[in-house]
């Protein structure tokens, strides 16, 4: 059912093209997933997001295990029944949520004991449980469960993590009952490179369908995160997917593109438009600023999405200032526009060998407007962004 | 510009089939109109209230007034131009809004001073200052500056609002500027049908191109506002539109247009939603009970809308479980296809002179699978509806 092919990939640089084959609809990478935390991505619907071009979307394993529970979209059909989406899904492990949003959560060496953050319930997660509980929701691809560390963390603790987690994926591979799902792994230790190129050999060791790269975007440094996937991905097998978790500012997606990543997730597009912050070939635009409730231009001139075509900044911004919901919805819209376009943008230009090109032109352009606009900040978008990430970016 | 014909009238009945050409389309009567209170009805565009078949909405005056200014609306090419919006619209002169939502409120004859629901400052509106405010958002149907009454009111307060309300009438045909747009007059009364025909003479006499029953649905008996409507319209001239004001549960509708009424508008099909409430042909779905977790069957197996042909109740519930705002589009968009198909087959019904036989099965299938099912039932929505009409049925 599943299967990854490497097309092409970019001349003297990492950056490849690859197509993800799923049964439910082939995947051109690098690929960008919308993330939809309760089963759709926030005010959209499939409909929504097929007409964006998005045909592999994720969804939280751990929400989805406490609402609806698991067993409920297993009696539904799966979760492609459920959401009526007839595109490809990729399940995280709940790895992530358990350690960030869970509370009084207690690990051992046999898994997760955890009160739920909406009623204090307490539950208790394992490998096996994950794998039971990703193999009931019935995503295409799924992913075995990991200790996630709260950053900053000792080597110890990171070394701690990267252990427990690789003992978990030799039980996740273990407990697999479907032939029909594709699991990845998941490589951990922090931001220690040496740490990341041991985790890496020993969980390519295991065979997995992928492999994804964990544990960042967490509130380091971008440079640090760049670091650790120039230790980590020379580690993976070139012939895999290689999924950078929850990095998802335009910025990550072109430098983890340049550093060999496939698959990419973050909420951020939609986070960030329920804030109002709207991405453009420029840089940011924050509608709820005063400056454009008269402002008759739409988001972004050169933006063909439908809300640029259609909607003022003046009406965006006053959809934000009196709350109405539909102004979270075309601000999603738009922010997922971009995004499937910069990958769209990124894929032409890998195939037309002139990625560093664009990878330049990229960073050059919101440079240079960004040093012009009070609002659009390449600086200010990577400030707010290592601020909120670990609390805010990741469902 | 604004015409209306009367192209077929029920056979000894008052329903009647018409039509009313705008500058932005002609909209078959009898129609219902959605109500955008802030600008858009809430979560859709217009793309969407366009795919459901409306080509007539209703925007509050008050509450853009209020936010972003009218003046900022004019400034933006008025308000077709920022809702983007190709159809037709009718703003109400926020009388409704003023003596409902404002704080503060003192009423003489020049004119009403309140307190803004939002932040407590103060405006003075007067008949000629709501007409100004009116032309300047655009419209193509503008509304006379009425007084409306808290039910319930004695005859002295229901006749002194009348007398003003009339005296108001007279100000605001004299203020108008723009004859691009037509003018509807409303005839208050209340409970009383004496005051009621006594209005309904003075207004006519006046001349407006349209006539609105104002002051019902604000917590009266159905029964009441029946023989209110049976009092009044015959007052009426024949070849107007008749526009029953803030009245629009399903079986106002049906009755509405058997007394004569050609236009509809109500908040009922998206605040509704909100709630979980879902209109079907045999009554209410209302979609938070515990019994759809597991239903795979539509809303309404009958319905043909874009939720019902997707998605089953059990994803519905999930969604309103969770608070995920694409339920509530998605309750919208299939209370707003409701109502959309009610009036389609209510004009079908008059054109092949069989509204008599559609009315009499529109009740007795309500009645029939209403008895039958926990939460289908017309008496519990009457009872409901008669209760938080004031408060919450109009924006």
């Amino acid at each position: 059912m599943f299967n990854f092919l490497v097309r092409q990939t970019d001349l003297g640089g990492q950056a490849r093209l690859g197509t993800l084959a799923t049964a439910h609809g082939d995947i051109d990478s690098p690929a960008f997933m919308p993330v939809g935390s309760l089963g759709p991505v926030k005010g959209l619907d499939a409909g929504d997001l097929q007409a964006l071009g998005f045909g592999l979307i994720l969804n939280n394993a751990y929400h989805l295990y406490l609402r609806p529970g698991h067993e409920v979209v297993a009696e539904l059909g799966g979760l492609h029944a459920f959401l009526s989406w007839p595109g490809a899904i990729l399940t995280d492990s709940g790895g992530f949520q358990v350690f960030s949003l869970a509370k009084l959560c207690k690990v051992t060496d046999e898994g997760v004991t955890f009160q739920s953050h909406l009623d204090g319930s307490l539950h208790h997660i394992t490998p096996e449980r994950t794998i039971e509980i990703q193999e009931a929701l019935g995503a295409d691809i799924i992913m075995a469960f990991d200790e996630c560390v709260a950053f900053p963390a000792s080597r110890d603790r990171l070394r701690e993590a990267v252990l427990r987690t690789n003992r978990w994926a030799v039980r996740c591979r273990a407990a697999r009952r479907r032939t029909d799902q594709a699991l990845f792994g998941i490589v951990q230790g922090g931001h220690d490179p040496d740490l990341r190129v041991q985790a890496a050999r020993d969980v390519v060791s295991m065979g997995f369908d992928g492999y994804a790269v964990g544990g960042l975007s967490v509130g380091e440094d971008k440079s640090v995160m760049y670091r650790m996937l120039e230790a980590t991905v020379p580690e993976l097998p070139v012939m895999s997917p290689r999924y950078l978790m929850g990095a998802g500012m335009p910025e990550d997606l072109v430098e983890g593109v340049a550093r060999g990543i496939d698959l990419f997730d973050c909420v951020v597009p939609s986070r960030h438009g329920r804030t109002g912050w709207l991405f453009t070939s420029f840089g940011r635009v924050l509608i709820k600023n005063a400056r454009y409730a008269r402002d008759e231009r739409p988001i972004d001139p050169e933006c063909r999405c439908p809300v640029c075509t259609q909607h003022s900044r003046a009406y965006l911004h006053h959809l934000f200032t009196v709350k109405e919901m539909l102004g979270v919805r075309l601000n999603t819209l738009h922010n997922l526009h971009y995004f499937a376009d910069l990958m769209r943008r990124i894929r032409k230009a890998i195939q037309s060998r002139s990625f560093a090109a664009f990878r330049q032109e990229f960073h050059a352009q919101r440079e240079r407007v960004g040093a012009e606009c009070g609002d659009v900040s390449t600086r200010g978008t990577d400030a707010v962004q290592a601020r909120t990430s670990w609390e805010e970016e990741r469902g």
